[in-house]
């Protein structure tokens, strides 16, 4: 089942993609929301609401204010090498405020303070059940699916100082969706790129985490409690601009396009703040 | 002005504090709640709702769920020397999720996973008013008051990667309260201090701030938007258990004090999660 957060005049609204339809999910704003019902994938499969064309949706980030986002880095062994590490023995943990996050389609806020704007295409992972201290063989009992997601970031503020978050949570950057794609349809594995204007900079299969969604739950759910709706960002791969030589970095109207097969694609235009 | 959060046998209610009385303001379940109305401060001094004895009030956080917990790290001299550190450039920003947060007389959970927990005494900013991109000279402004906050830290986690994250967010290990000061009756000035078991470890004026109140407000609101009810944890001043010799950390049964001068006191029992 594909689930997705549409905008519509009378504000969000949850819906389920079939083929080409999009079908409401009555009292619903958002996927976060439907989320939090314990009966989520049964009401979402019975739903019979007002339908839409997915064809020109207007499609908000898939779940837009999750209570927690965070991020993984260091989890592809190549991207591990590129920026010149060994691989970890633990998974580092960042953050992301949901102010970052924007639909597949909307345009990427290239911000007047940065001219080092990087891609960084990952998979990502939405929670369906609360759970603290999930064994991981029980752990996908509370991921309710998959989506995509660019942890876009602003190296000159990620290296400032010996924090990453002030690089990695700029306003309207991190494009997120296009739907969640529940956990009985895809598992880690199918190939996952980005591209700027065409050119694929990173094309790496989501088999070759480090550490594994699973794995990902039971130790960030060894801190925290993980919530409904709540995302985890599992990292990126090699072929970030910032390692390239020379180095890349978006600029204005170019294009981003992120894709893992079986899940979707973000498309999302650079366009510099007023 | 004070506000505080209560929890009543209906749930939690915003409250303002007058001497020993707390006065609900109807129709706010927390601070938090009170502060996205942009008319909180003449609601909240209206207010004549139902009253409570301040003495025996069992108090949530503050602002129990923030939008945002944006933590700010090297931020006094005197921590920063004791961390081996140089003084920064740039505010070092990390994050904390709101599942961390207690009320400033609850249980502080120590986990079982780690024998590093450590106090770090802060004063916290809280927002008032949304904003980006917000000049310096403007952020006062923005500011509803402050409080007292303990970024309370697990430094095995802290340290097992080179993101902080994951030993600054353990689930109910950060005291935040009792009250929020608006901020016409207090600025940044007045002596913090911590004790376990009525040993002072840290004592220092939050005067001694290298980043200001407003200048972090600044800073922040130039990557992200501030929203009313986020919370800014300005960061630690020297007398961390950690950069003693030998090395001192929290253990089961102690009490946690946590003080800041005209903005009230955070007393929490540690306690060792079953």
């Amino acid at each position: 089942m594909k689930l997705l957060t549409l905008r519509t005049a009378d504000g969000t609204k949850a819906v389920r993609q079939d083929g080409d339809t999009l079908t409401e999910i009555p009292g619903f704003s958002d996927v976060g929301a439907l989320l939090k019902d314990p009966n989520w994938e049964t009401t979402a499969k019975a739903a019979n609401g007002a339908t839409h064309a997915l064809d020109g949706a207007d499609l908000a980030a898939v779940v837009p204010s999750p209570g927690k986002i965070i991020c993984v880095g260091h989890n592809y062994r190549n991207h591990i090498k590129e920026m010149g590490r060994e691989v970890p023995e633990h998974p580092t943990l960042f953050a992301k405020y949901a102010e970052s996050l924007i639909g597949p389609n909307d345009d990427l806020a290239l911000p007047q303070e940065s001219d080092t704007v990087d891609w960084e295409a990952e998979l990502a992972v939405v929670i369906g059940k609360a759970g603290r201290r999930i064994p991981e063989a029980e752990a996908a009992d509370h991921i309710a699916g998959y989506s995509v997601l660019n942890d876009v970031s602003m190296r000159d503020y990620q290296f400032r100082t010996i924090q990453w978050l002030q690089g990695k949570t700029w306003e309207k950057s991190t494009p997120f969706g296009p739907a969640l794609v529940t956990k009985d349809e895809f598992t880690a594995g199918p190939l996952m790129t980005s591209a700027v204007d065409g050119e694929v900079q990173q094309s790496t299969p989501t088999s070759d985490l480090v550490f594994t969604p699973e794995f990902l739950v039971s130790y960030i759910s060894t801190i925290i409690t993980l919530n409904p709706g709540d995302v985890i960002a599992t990292g990126t791969p090699g072929g970030v601009g910032h390692a390239q030589d020379p180095k890349r970095y978006l600029q204005e109207g170019q294009v981003l396009v992120t894709t893992i097969e079986g899940l979707g694609q973000l498309t999302n235009r650079v366009v510099k703040e007023a």
